[in-house]
C-alpha cells in the first residue's frame, strides 16, 4: 500500500486544441497535481494508493474526489476544509510556443492546513511506500512542517520514501528557503527523483547549462547521493527541440551503480505529468523488485508514453510499457 | 456616457445542459457580473459605457478584458492589480431542482483594490449616470469605502447614481453591516432598483413572506424612497414556479407615482442577469426621457426576454424589446 | 416516384442551444429546403424521391449533395452550376424570444438558374408526384418561369402536382407579384397545402385576424378550391403560446369533405420544417389511398413530431406516426 | 455496507439534445444500469457501496470501472470474464415524441457467467443490505439461478434484501417466465420497489388500466405484501403528460400502515434512473431508521430531483432531497 | 457499376484528440469496413457503387445506411436481418502509443447471414467489378461460404474480381484456416491488393522480417501471381516511424511487369483505411483503362492524402488526388 | 493611432481537427481579414488601431463588430450598409493535403460600397500610419477607386502608409489590372510587405521559381525600392515542407539597408494570418522607431509564433516575441 501527499488542483484548458485562453470559450475541467498524478499511475500499475490531500467541502470539492476515485485513488485520509480548491489554467503550446500555466492556488485548502492536520499515525498504518514533492513544502510553512513532520512519521514507521525534487521558483521567496527546506526532508528520503535543472537550482550542485547532459547529471547525481545517502536517484534527460518534440530518457544511480536508458523520439501531446509518470514507474519497479536496469528502463518508458496522453495522468498499463521497453515504438496499430 | 463599478468575475458553467459539476468534464467560459451585466446591456442599446474594475495581470485578466470589449464596453479605466480574478462557478437548475453557484471571490483583484485605487474625479469627467450595486461594499472594508467615495464623488460631479439593491448574505458577516454600508450609499443615490426580499433583509422594511407581492412591495418602495429622497425606486415581482418556469413583472414609483408592469410568463432559458438588464432598462428610459409607465415596461421586457438568453447578459437591440411591449410575446419566428 | 423542386441551403445554427449568434462560436452547419425537407420526410417513409435543384461546384455543393443522401434523396436531377449556396443562420428563440432567420441567399446557384436549365421532359419520365412550394417563383423571375414551366410539364406528363402555399414577405417586391405567380401555378395544382394567414396574405382571401381559426380556415379553403378547382387543400392552424410551446392542428378539404385533426399540445424543440413534413404526410397519405381523414390526421401527427426533433427534417417512421395518431402522445419510454 | 447486483452497460446517447440516432455523429459515453444506478445515489448519500458484476478484459471493461469507481462505488467483486460490455442506446424524446432505447446486451460478460461464478459466501461477509432488480434474471437461466442463489445467500447471511421489480418485456421469452422467476426470488426478499403496470404485467395482480392511481396501487400492494409476507412495498406513481413533463409520486406500505408522498411538477431532463434513485432513498431511510412517511418522502424526492440531471444517475445530497422535502421546489437559486 | 461486399461496423472513438477510452466522456460515432471505405472512395470518384451487407431492423441500422448513403453508395442490396450491428472502438495512437481497436463484432448481423442469404444472381447483373476483403470469411463459416460462392458467381458472370488480403489475426482460430480459406477465393481473383505481412502470415510466402522492402515484396508478388494466376498484384510499403510519421509507397506487377510508386512522407492523422483508399484507387486506375505506372501512381498517392483525413473514408477527388501525383506535397494552401 | 482598411469576413472552419467540408457537422465561426488581422495583432501591441471596413446591418454584422472589438479594435468607423457579410470556409490540411479555402464574398457590404462611402478627412484626422492590402482594389471598381483615394489623402495628411502586396489570383479578371492597381497605390506608399510569387506574378519582376529564395527575394526588393522609392520593403521566405512543417524566415531592405533574419522551424498550427502578423511586427517596429534588425527580427519571430495559434489572429504579447527573438524556441514550458 502506497501512500501520496500533495495538493491536487483544478486544471482548466481550452478545449480546442492549441486554441490561447483570451480566445477561449470551453474549457476541460479536470484534476491534478503533481502527487496525485503519480498516485494514479500507480493505481493504474495495480497497486492500492492512497492520496492524501485536502479539499474545501463544496461542489468542487466532490468532484475533485470523484475525480482521484475514477483514476483509482482511496481517498479515505483526504479532509475538507478550508474555503477554495486550488486551480491552474493550461494554455498549451506548440512548436516554437510555449505551454503557459497560470496558477491560482494561494489561499486553496491544502495550502491553509495547520501543521497537525492529519492524523500521520494512524495514515502511515500498514503502508509501505510515501511519496511526496518538491511542491507541498513551497506552499506554506505549515506545508512544510506537515512534510516534514511526515517524512520523519515514514521513517519511524519503516515506510520508504521517495522525494520528486520538483522546484516551482514562483513558489518561493528566494532558493535559499526551498535549499533549507529540501535539505531537512531529504535527511528522511530513500529515493530522489529529479532533474539537473532543479538540483543545479536549489543547491547549486552539478554544472548545467541549459541544457540536460548525461555526463553532468550523473556528476549531480552522485554528488546528492553522497551528501544524503541516497537509496536511489534518478535524473530525467530532456532534449527539447519544440514544444511538439521532444527526446527523452534518463539515467539512475541505484545500489552504487549507473544505469541509462534509451533515448525517445516523442512527438509531444501533453508533456505534464511525464516526471509524475516517471517517478510511477520507479516505485513501480522497486516495489516489483526487479533489477535496476529494469526499473529505469520501465520508468523511462512510461514517461515517453505519458507524453503522448492528454491530460496530466498516465493511465498506462504495465503490459503497454513494457511492449515499448521490447522496441515498439513504432506506434503499429494493435487490434 | 454612462459608468458602472463592481467587481467581474470569471463564469464557469458545465458545457452539457443541465449537468452537475460533480461529473462535468466541459466547461463554459464567460466572464460576467452585476454591473458589468448592466454595463453590457446599455452598451447594446447604444450608450457608451466604461465599466471601472481590476484585473490580475495575466492570461485570465487579458480574456476578462477582451470579453468585456465584446460586449461594446470601454475598458479603458480597468486598472491591473492583485493577484487572481474572482471566479464563480454555475450549475443550471432544472425544474425543482435549483441552480447553485459555488463562488470563489476571496483574494480577488478587485475585493484587493485599497481605497486610492481609482482616480474617480478623473474617471467622473464627462460622465452622465453611475450606477453601482449592493455587491461591491460586501468585498472588503476598501472596496465599502471606495464605493461610498465614488457615490460622493458622482454627486460632487452632478452625475445621476443608481443602487441595484443586490444583498448576498454569505458576502457580509452580519445583515447589520449591510445596513450600514447601504444607508450611506443611498444618501448619495438617485435611483434604487431592487426587491422585497432584499430590502426586508437589509433594512427590514416591508411586510415580505417569502413570496413577492405588488401591495407589500408598493409599501416598502414608499418607505425607502421616503427615506433617503429618492427619485424613483423600481422592485421586480418573481412569481417562481420552478427554475424552468417563472412569472415575471415590476412596479415603480417614479416622481411620486405608481407605475405596473404586464406579467410575463418565462420558459426560463437562464435567469441570472436578469435584475442586471432590468437595471440597464431602466437606466435607458430615464436616460431617453421616456415617461415612467414607458421606462418600467421596457425595462420589464428587456428583463423578461433576457431569462430565455444564456450567459448573463441581455444582449438585445431596443426593437426587440419594443417588439415584447407591443405584445409580441408568442414567439412567432422572424425571418 | 416522387419528385420535388426547391432551393436546398446551407443551414448554420449557434451549436449551444439558444445561444445568439452574436455570441456563437460554433455552429450546426447542415442543409434544408421547403421542398427537400418534404423530399427528406417522404423518403424515410419509403419513397423513391428526387430532389431537383442546383449547387455550385465546390465543396459546399459537394457537403449538400452528401446531406441530401444522407436523408434518402436522390441526387441524380441535380446541377452543378452558379457561383454560391445560398445559406440561412438561424437563432433559436425560447419562450417570448423568437427565433430568428438572416437569410443569405441572393445570388445562389439556383437563384440564378435560366429558364431553360432543367430538361423537364426527361425529369418527368415516369415520376408520379411533383411538389413545389411558394418559395422558388419568389427567388427570380427565372426561377418563377422555371417553376410554372415545370408545373405544366408536369400536367402533360400526368403528374400530380402539389402547391406548399408558402409566403416569404421578404422575398416578393410586393404581394401583386406573389399573387400573380401562384395565380399562374395554381392553374396546374391538384393539392394546395396552406395556412390562413398566407392565402390572407397573398391573395386577400379569408378573413385572417392574426390567429388560426378552424372556421375562418374552412371559409379560405373553400374559396381557394373553388377558384382553381383542387382536389383537396389543408390548413395548419398553429396556437402560438410561446416559442417553447405550441398548439397544432390542421383541416383539409378532399373530395369536397372536411376533416379536422386532433389538437396537438407541443413542447417546441424546434418549429421550422413542421409544415414541409405535413406536407408530405399528405403526399405519403394521398398516394397510400388512405381515406381522407386518416390522411390528414398522418399529416398532422408527423408534423407534431417533426416539432420536437431538432434541424429542419423530420426524419420519422410510419410507425412512430401511427403510434401518436393512435393515441400515444404522453411521450412514455419505448425500449 | 451495501451491497448490488446486476448488469452495467455502456450507455450512448446523442450529444445534441433530442437529437435522433440516424443523423448523431456524436454520443455521450457513460455507464450506467438499474442496480449500480441505485448503488451510485447511495454511495453519494454516504454509504460503502460494493457493486457486483462481471465486465471483459479489455479496455471498455476498464472504462467502465473507472465510471463506477467516480460514483463512488467499491468495485472490488467486480470480476473481468466474457467477451464484451452489455450496451444500450437512448435517443432522448421530447414531447409527444417518445424516448427510445436500442438494447445490444446479448452475449455480455454479465449475461455468460455461469451459475457459480460468484463466491457469495466471501462477498456477502459483513454486508447489512442486498439489493437486486428483474432484469439481472431475464438475462440468462445462469443470471437467474445466481441472482436465486444470492437472495438464498443474503438470507442466510442475515442481509436484508430488496427488489426492484423492473419488468422488461422485450428480455423474457414471455411473462410466465418472469412470474416464475420473480415469484422465486420474492420468497426470500424484504422489501420491493414497483409499479402498478409491471407488477399487472408479471402477477396479473391489480387493475392497471394504463395510468397509475394511487388507490389501485394499494391494491396490489396489498396483494403482494400478503402472498410473500413482505416488510415494506413501495410503489410509484407517474401521470406521464408528456416526455418532457411528468407528475410524480408515490406510495408504500410498511409496518402495515400506508403512507402517501406528494405529488411533483416535473419538467423532465431525464427521467431514465428515476426509479433506481426511488430504491436508493427507500434503502437509505431504512437503513437511517426513518419513520416510514419521511423514507417515502424522501425517496420520493430524490427520485422527482434525479428527473433533474442528465443521465441514469442521481448523484444528490441528502440535504438537497431534504430542502425538496421542506417544499423548496420552485428551483430557488442557492448562493 | 461497382460492386463491394462486407461488414460495415459501427466506430466510436473518443471524440477528444488522443485521449484514451478510460477517460472519455464523448465519443464520434461513425460506421466503417474495409469493404465499404473502398466503396465510399470509389462513389467520390465518380463510380456508381452498390455495397452488399447487411444490418439490424433498429434505429442503428438505419443510421448506417444514411452514413453510407452520405458517402455516395448505393444501398440497394443492403438487407436487414440479424440482432446487432457490429462494432469497434478505436484509441487514436500517437507518436510511439499505437492506436488500439477493440472489437464487439461478435453476433452481428453480418456474421450471422446463412449461406443463402444474398441472392448474388440479381445482384450481379450488369456489374463489371467485385471486391471483397480477406476479412469476411473470417467472420462465420456462413460468411466464408458467401464469399466463396459470391467470386465464382462473379466469374461466372464475367465480373472482375478484386481481394485485399486483409488478414485479422484474431479473427481466425488459426492461420491454417485463413490459407485454405483465401486460397479457395484466389482461385476465382484476377486482383490482389496486400502487403508482405500478410502474405507471410497466411501463406509463409516471401522472406517478411517485420519492415517492409521493396525486394521482397517483390518476390512474394511474384509467387503470388504464379501460384494464382492473377492479372495484377499490388503491394503497400510502409516504414512506421511512430504512429505520428510513415513513409508510404507501394509497387505492383501488373501484366507481368513491375512498377513502383514514389515514397510520400506522411504526417498521420488517421492511417485507418490507407489499404481500402489505395484499393480503391487500384480499381479507379484499372476501370479507367489506364497504364499500369499511373494506376499504381494513383493508389499510392490516394492512400498518401487518406493518411490526412480523420476516419475510415478517403473522401478523395480525382483531381486531388493528381495533384499529389504531379510533386504537389508541400501542402500549399487552395484558394 | 493606426488605421487599417479592408473586407472582414465570416470565417467559417470545420470543428474536428482536419476535418474535410464535405463531413463536417459542426464549424467554428470567427471573423477575419488580412487588414483586420493586421489590426488585431497591433491592438494586442499596445496600439490604438481603428478598423475601416462595412459590414449589413444584421445579427451577423453584430457579431462581426462584437469579435473585433474583442480583439482591442476600434469600430468607431465601421459603416453598416449593403445585403451580405463576405464569408469564406477553410478545411485545414495536414501533411501533403493542402488547406482548401471557398471565398463567398461577391456581392458583400464591402464590395459594394460605392467611390464616397468613406469620410477620409475625417478619419485619417490625428492618425499616424494607413494600412492596406491588395485584396481591397480586387474586390470591386468601387474597392480600387475607394483605395486610391485613401493612400492619397494619406499622403496628404501626412499619414506613413503601407501595403500589403496581396494578390489573389481567383479575385482579378487578369493580372494586368492586378498591375495596374498596385502600381497606382505604390506611388502613395512608404513601406510593402511582399514574397516573390506575389511580386512576380503581379510584376513580373524578380526570377522566382516557385520556391522562396533570399537571393532572388533581394533582387526583387531592389527593384521594387527602386521603381517606387519606398522607404522599406520586407519579403518573407517560406520553404513549404508539407501543411504540417514549413521553415520561416524573412528580409527586408531598410533605408537602403539589407536585413536577414534567422530561420525558423515551424510546426504548424495555422498557417493564415502569418503574413497578416508579419505585418504587424513591422509597423510596431517602425513606430517604436527601433533598429532595422530589430524590427525584421521582432516581424518574423512574431509571424512564426502565429503559425502555432488556431485562427487567423496572432494574439501575442511583446514580451512573448521577444522571447522567441532571444532564442526560446524550444517551446519549454511557462509557469
Amino acid at each position: 500500500m502506497i501512500l501520496t501527499f500533495g495538493e491536487t488542483l483544478l486544471r482548466l484548458t481550452p478545449d480546442n486544441p492549441y486554441e490561447r485562453l483570451a480566445s477561449a470559450s470551453q474549457l476541460k475541467m479536470g484534476f491534478a497535481g503533481a502527487e496525485s498524478n503519480t498516485a494514479a499511475a500507480l493505481a493504474r500499475l495495480g497497486h492500492l494508493v492512497y492520496h492524501v490531500t485536502a479539499f474545501p467541502e463544496n461542489l468542487l470539492g466532490d468532484a475533485a474526489i470523484n475525480s482521484l476515485r475514477h483514476a483509482g485513488i482511496q481517498t479515505d485520509y483526504i479532509t475538507r476544509s478550508g474555503d477554495r480548491i486550488g486551480a491552474y489554467f493550461i494554455e498549451a503550446g506548440a512548436s516554437l510556443r510555449p505551454s503557459r500555466v497560470v496558477y491560482d492556488r494561494a489561499h486553496s485548502s491544502f495550502s491553509e492546513i495547520d501543521a497537525g492536520h492529519f492524523d500521520w499515525k494512524e495514515i502511515f498504518a500498514k503502508k509501505q511506500w510515501f511519496h511526496i514533492s518538491g511542491i507541498t513544502p513551497a506552499l506554506s510553512p505549515a506545508c512544510d512542517e506537515t512534510a516534514l513532520h511526515a517524512v520523519k512519521e515514514a521513517k519511524q514507521a519503516g515506510v520508504t520514501v521517495s522525494f520528486d525534487f520538483n522546484f516551482r521558483r514562483t513558489l518561493w521567496k528566494d532558493k535559499s528557503q526551498a535549499a533549507k527546506s529540501f535539505d531537512r526532508l531529504l535527511q528522511y528520503t530513500d529515493y530522489v527523483f529529479a532533474n539537473e535543472g532543479a538540483v543545479k537550482d536549489v543547491f547549486d550542485i552539478g554544472i548545467f547549462d541549459g541544457q540536460d547532459n548525461a555526463e553532468n547529471a550523473a556528476e549531480a547525481i552522485r554528488a546528492l547521493q553522497t551528501r544524503y545517502g541516497l537509496k536511489g536517484v534518478a535524473f530525467t534527460l530532456r532534449e527539447q527541440y519544440s514544444a511538439s518534440f521532444n527526446k527523452w530518457s534518463a539515467l539512475a544511480c541505484i545500489g552504487g551503480q549507473f544505469f541509462y536508458s534509451p533515448v525517445y523520439d516523442i512527438e509531444v501531446v501533453e508533456r505534464l505529468g511525464g516526471g509524475d509518470t516517471f517517478g510511477a514507474g520507479l516505485i513501480h519497479g522497486i516495489i516489483s523488485g526487479w533489477d535496476p536496469g529494469k526499473i529505469l528502463g520501465f520508468a523511462t518508458a512510461a514517461a515517453a508514453l505519458k507524453h503522448t496522453i492528454p491530460g496530466d495522468i498516465g493511465f498506462l498499463s504495465e503490459k503497454e510499457i513494457f511492449s515499448v521497453m521490447e522496441g515498439n515504438t513504432q506506434g503499429k496499430i494493435e487490434r
